[in-house]
């Protein structure tokens, strides 16, 4: 399957200027250049680019849209790394970064959000009335609620407290037709008819737009501890997570880094965590919770690390425990030393494959004889296995292609799937029929028909194949970017 | 709208017959007469019980009720208040019963459980690993995990830990055309498409057929400790759970009953919590986690309790804690002292606006001149009003039908819905236009016609008005039924 060809819509986007202004509708310079990708890079031409400032924004934006079959992709900041937030087909791009409003209610442990706010901020804001929202992407300082409702965001305190699905009380928003919905409300249970909110979350911004969100926060734990422990080989490691979980220990972070992700950090960036045993494979885990749960956990560790570990320690103060994090974010940009691109997967493998699974990646290695330096959420066995190679290197990106396929095959055969946290968008897009079977992918389809008959919310994305092989990044340096832009043009 | 007029499906049912046979398709008798009713006690003729035994059957039964056309009604144990597990239009009820296969898995603090599994018996056997299922629907002795799962129940610990969704990892099952799908797998986050496991979750069995699902578990508290707290009136019982709230506790279980319901269970039951003052609204209140937790908890409650309330006690051993346990059990029962039939709400209401809602329910009593004993899940806004007649009084009668449609009204002017964990079914399917907009049943509609275009899966529920008023109950003893049946015909 190819994607649909881009059109453009001269008509349609007269009237939506007429109807809108031109505050609000941008039809051409860099802001509206810079909406023309995400984190993916991947840029395609479009005809508007549209700053909602209001719910009623986006019911004209829809209805419009559906009288022209004008493609509607939205989008928050564009942290997006699959290409889910570009508007693959053209037509327009509805942005919500100026409806960013947060207010936190005390009493009810409740966020109410508009879908521009950044994650990070709505976590600030949790924490000044002393609540906590816990979904932690590692883009969390630039990324959106929005943007995280749409790919059911993660992060690493998953481990312990789940995804962003498990925080969303309530969606309003609107329907594709441009009428206005509420799925749920500032209350914690309902069953009066078909859970659209949960539909909604993780479908990549295809069957609704959000407008309005009620999160459920928490109360902020009381102290947080964090250790780290090296171990003879990524077997040991991974072995170890299973006795760890098994003694009924619940970290509330619990990161994986294998030999090549250490060898990044360490050798690369500079950081040294153990001087004795240098780029072991490495786990880097957080506890939180009351005094005596921590007291719990410290015995509960010390005598796992005892058995596991070549060699632990913790953090005695919080400066200590943000040097063990630094070297978790610092393998990430490291990785460059590795090649100048990079494939981020997100997959997921059940606890008791994670063994087959490490085995697995350094035979992938071998076999297509490129880096893949792994990390990721151990807990809840979801990885980020880096494939790197070099952009310009044809026959390594073929390569790359390669190992890319051969992985998701077999995340599959291990009882796996092909995403936890980023979700399919484009990138992913040629594997949807690894992860799911014809009849799943049948039922997923008719419901967007359904709900979306005019197929003009973020069309070209899950369901279509995109070949984004065939499509060069833009060289464009984004605040949230790791590495250096090489410019060589 | 009225409910189709059931027909016979006599080719279909022999066909089924040949390809099951008599073991597992039952064509008559008291077995299949006990199938055609659910705890609303609303029976209907149908023309075949089928007992699954293995996913298989389910495929068989699908694909054939698919050719025929025959209404499809998925059963557990039939504890539903709603008429849910009801074949309202007739056709085939299929019983997943004998398909109760529990698995648990310690190491990832999972169960895999088939859909019979009875939910009382899936904690015992979490807890036998020292592993915690928290969804306790008062039915849980009796009650179905596919059930749960049909109507995403909940239960006095949803409080702290959610609702039965929360905890629902994979589902796997038939889409309404037969095939073979599984939405999730042993794992806790996936990105990959469509979330129809949420979509299934609270659907009422109209969007597919459970034949397995993967539960998520917690580690087994360490302790618990439960109190209870009379109050001057209903007014400040209710302002103190706000209260308590705001300092940041968070009960596992907290409990509400008003006048009505604390007369019941100490007058008529016999139960006398606090000698100095007798018949005044109650909180009930449960704390569980670490000592180090509770040991804060308990600090908490003791000056918000002299703040607030008129008398305090707490349990000092697990047989007190019992004690108390029981009065709130005992008034359910109770209640038939006050008519010989109710109506059994599960309203939810924002917790700003309970006391207007608890004003209201004074009133709602006064002007339709009905007893209504109010009690229910004070922290997450899920009250049971039971609104009390008798069924052979029409005028009386007249008169509950009145009162809930009043309620059910004004507990959506309030910022809530009409169901907080039984569902819509049969009897609440007249309100369904009270608690969604056109837009959100159209939405909900085009879902089911998309995934079941013959609509074959639990027909006349949900969207249908069904006149429960012109329907007699049939007189049958349930095991689960609190009141001794009154056997006047």
């Amino acid at each position: 399957m190819i994607v649909t060809k881009r059109k453009s819509y001269k008509k349609a986007t007269e009237r939506l200027f007429e109807s809108l202004g031109d505050r609000k509708v941008i039809l051409k310079g860099d802001q509206k250049f810079m909406a023309s990708f995400d984190s993916s890079k991947l840029s395609f031409e479009y005809d508007a680019l549209i700053r909602a400032r209001a719910d009623k924004d986006v019911g004209i934006v829809l209805k419009l849209a559906n009288e022209y079959k004008v493609p509607v992709t939205a989008r928050g900041a564009g942290t997006s790394l699959t290409g889910s937030a570009s508007p693959v087909i053209g037509g327009w791009v509805l942005d919500f970064s100026r409806m960013n409003r947060i207010t936190i209610k005390k009493e009810k442990a409740m966020a109410v959000v508009q879908p521009g706010a950044v994650v990070g901020v709505i976590q600030e804001a949790a924490e000044a009335k002393g609540l906590f929202y816990p979904p932690d992407p590692s883009s969390l300082k630039y990324c959106t609620i929005g943007g995280n409702i749409a790919c059911n965001a993660g992060g690493m305190r998953c481990a312990k407290y789940g995804v962003t699905r498990d925080f969303v009380l309530a969606l309003e928003g609107y329907l594709p037709n441009g009428e206005k919905v509420s799925w749920g409300g500032e209350y914690k249970k309902f069953a009066t008819g078909y859970n659209i909110r949960d539909l909604w979350i993780g479908s990549e911004g295809t069957l609704g737009v959000v407008t309005k969100a009620v999160l459920r926060l928490l109360p902020k734990p009381e102290s947080r501890w964090t250790c780290v422990a090296a171990f003879e080989t990524e077997r040991k490691a991974l072995s170890s997570v299973k006795a760890l979980l098994g003694e009924g220990a619940t970290p509330s972070i619990l990161e994986y880094l294998d030999e090549n992700s250490v060898y990044c950090a360490e050798d690369i960036a500079g950081v040294r965590l153990f001087k004795e045993v240098g780029g072991k494979p490495l786990l880097l885990i957080e506890f939180d919770g009351s005094r005596d749960e921590l007291k719990s956990a410290k015995r509960i560790v010390a005598k796992w690390a005892k058995q596991w570990a070549l060699a632990f320690k913790d953090a005695r103060t919080e400066k200590a425990a943000e040097n063990l994090w630094e070297v978790r974010r610092k393998c990430s940009g490291a990785m460059f030393a590795m090649g100048d691109a990079k494939i981020n997967e997100d997959i997921v493998v059940p606890l008791e494959s994670q063994l087959k699974f490490s085995d697995f990646v350094r035979r992938l290695q071998k076999r297509w004889n490129l880096p893949m330096p792994t990390f990721g959420h151990a807990a809840d066995g979801n990885f980020h296995v880096n494939i790197m190679f070099h952009r310009e290197d044809k026959e390594e990106m073929h390569r790359a292609e390669g190992a890319v396929s051969d992985l998701m095959k077999k995340v599959v055969a291990l009882g796996g799937t092909i995403s936890g946290e980023h979700g399919i968008g484009l990138a992913k897009s040629p594997f949807m029929r690894v992860a799911r079977n014809e009849a799943e992918i049948a039922a997923m389809r008719a419901i967007k028909k359904a709900l979306d008959p005019n197929g003009i919310l973020n069309p070209g994305k899950l369901f279509d194949v995109f070949e984004v092989w065939s499509r060069k990044p833009v060289k464009v340096a984004l605040p949230w970017d790791k590495k250096p832009i090489l410019r060589k043009d």
